[in-house]
């Protein structure tokens, strides 16, 4: 993985992907003490930043590859980048879905052209059936952050942070990003380090799931002790990537860890003065930057929102927080 | 008014306001049977496009008067614009607002720096408290809509647009636009008259509310009935403006009106698909182009969001819309 990787894919992408924006508001940078500038992902294609690197990956392939597709195990985010950035290139996408996963997820990768594939987590083997699947058709697989050319999608928007930042003359910023696997937050580290170099990115994961915190502590790939039980469903991964650890613990600070109270806070703030809508695990960078300011250095802050795909009845309850005080 | 007061506050204003992208999604596209964009002038400063206008005024104001201060009329958008535009230029802004408006508002147009001036509706008359305000202070009454600086900087949206529209290859379309005073839509006409002159740029109103579509129609000015029973209350007006009117009579298609219904769900799908916040008057344009798509000419139609600050109460009512049936 390097920058050029990341310059590659910006110039396959570029005029694919939105160029989100930095907000702002100054009742935000009252709450945190400092000035906030949030990148909202969620409003990139699909409602998240997954598509730039599901992007960034299917414009990789071969012509022979697109013609045979690509195939996914996801039932959130990742799928619904893959799916629109095959059906982009006239290819097809298969996607391995739980049985249970939400029928809204279901249909929404359908309608993006994909082929949705279920199984039984409970008697059937998901990596199996996505094995026999390749193998038999020839699919490429499309893995969520493990993958180079995903991290290089993802690192896109590390390039749009820098520019943006120095065209608001911001040099020196914690630039927080919500982390499950780590692409992401990989990705932004190494756009950052050629382009933006006094910039400290940072992983936020949810509390119990900080199995990148603990492993740049460590120095060592750590595991969580729970695969769900957190708001944060997007950003549970079990344990940081082969690839995207080295890469974070080489380049990134300290990582942060935020309650799924906090998260509900933030979405209701990114609601009420950004007009924007935040899943819980995309809105936990931001909920780092207004709620744990004694973490953060310096007298700005940069938040990677990256995602919006939450259910309506999750983010009611977020909109509760409006009518109780912090 | 003319093209170039447009240009002029453009040049003024232009690296203050947020050039706002042009949204799509295929599920949008879908309900509506052919490419819908979205401008959402939601994620705009201060939540709607208002700012826009504010910002042009105050920007085009001598330094003595800038010193002295400024003056609006204005419980909603308009305030929240005038006092960050007057903020910005180290001005002050007097807000005089019914004492009945919502706690919230007048809290976050003194938290945006203005002086708010509560008056009672029923035994004091806002414009005599105005008037003796701004001539014992010297303050410049900055008007909502009926004030050519002000639609010069409403106009700047529409130059945004035709230069998006332009970039996408689309030449002909609709133009939806949420409409009250008609600030806004002749400002956005002036602009594509000049710019992308195939456009056809309508107004959208609540049903019961049209007072645009049917001076539109009449060829003279019609007034509303009722002053209030709208969701919608953003954009709700009396009667069109003395300076608006005649540039949308000249320059704009047939009005559209919308029921509340309409607008809930509009931001129900908006919250879904975009990932945005929009207030039920910001929705107005979105509800025609989805639900009125045999008003509408072309295979693609521009809809400007005009704004996002809605109470969550009302955000949960339009969120009710998605577990259930359109």
């Amino acid at each position: 993985m390097n920058i050029e990787m990341i310059e590659a894919a910006e110039a396959r992408i570029g005029r694919f992907v939105r160029c989100t924006p930095l907000m702002s508001s100054p009742f935000l940078d009252q709450i945190a003490g400092r000035r906030v500038f949030v990148k909202p992902e969620c409003l990139q294609h699909t409602g998240s930043f997954k598509y730039r690197g599901a992007k960034s990956a299917v414009t990789a392939l071969s012509g022979d590859a697109l013609k045979k597709g690509v195939i996914a195990f996801s039932s959130g985010n990742h799928a619904q980048g893959v799916a629109l950035a095959a059906k982009e290139a006239g290819s097809t996408a298969v996607i391995v879905m739980p049985c249970d996963a939400p029928k809204l997820k279901i249909d929404n990768t359908r309608a993006l052209g994909a082929e949705v594939i279920l199984y039984d987590r409970e008697t059937q083997d998901r990596d199996q059936i996505g094995a026999d699947l390749a193998q038999a058709r020839g699919l490429t697989l499309i893995k969520p952050y493990d993958e180079p050319e995903v991290i290089a999608g993802q690192g896109t928007t590390g390039l749009e942070i820098a520019r943006q930042a120095a065209r608001l003359g911001i040099e020196t910023a914690d630039v927080l990003i919500c982390c499950g696997g780590g692409g992401l937050t990989s990705g932004i580290a190494l756009a950052l380090q050629a382009r933006a170099p006094a910039m400290r990115p940072r992983p936020v994961e949810p509390v119990g799931f900080d199995d990148v915190a603990r492993s740049l502590v460590a120095g060592t790939l750590k595991s969580n002790a729970l695969r769900s039980g957190t708001l944060c469903d997007a950003i549970v991964t079990p344990t940081p990537g082969d690839i995207t650890f080295p890469i974070m613990a080489a380049l990134c600070g300290p990582g942060l860890a935020v309650t799924d109270e906090q998260c509900l806070q933030a979405m209701a703030l990114a609601f009420e003065r950004l007009k924007i809508v935040l899943e819980p695990g995309g809105a936990a960078a931001l909920a780092a930057a207004l709620f744990q300011p004694g973490e953060i250095s310096g007298d700005a802050v940069i938040v990677v929102a990256s995602g919006g795909n939450v259910d309506p009845s999750v983010f009611a309850m977020a909109l509760e927080c409006l009518s109780k005080p912090a």
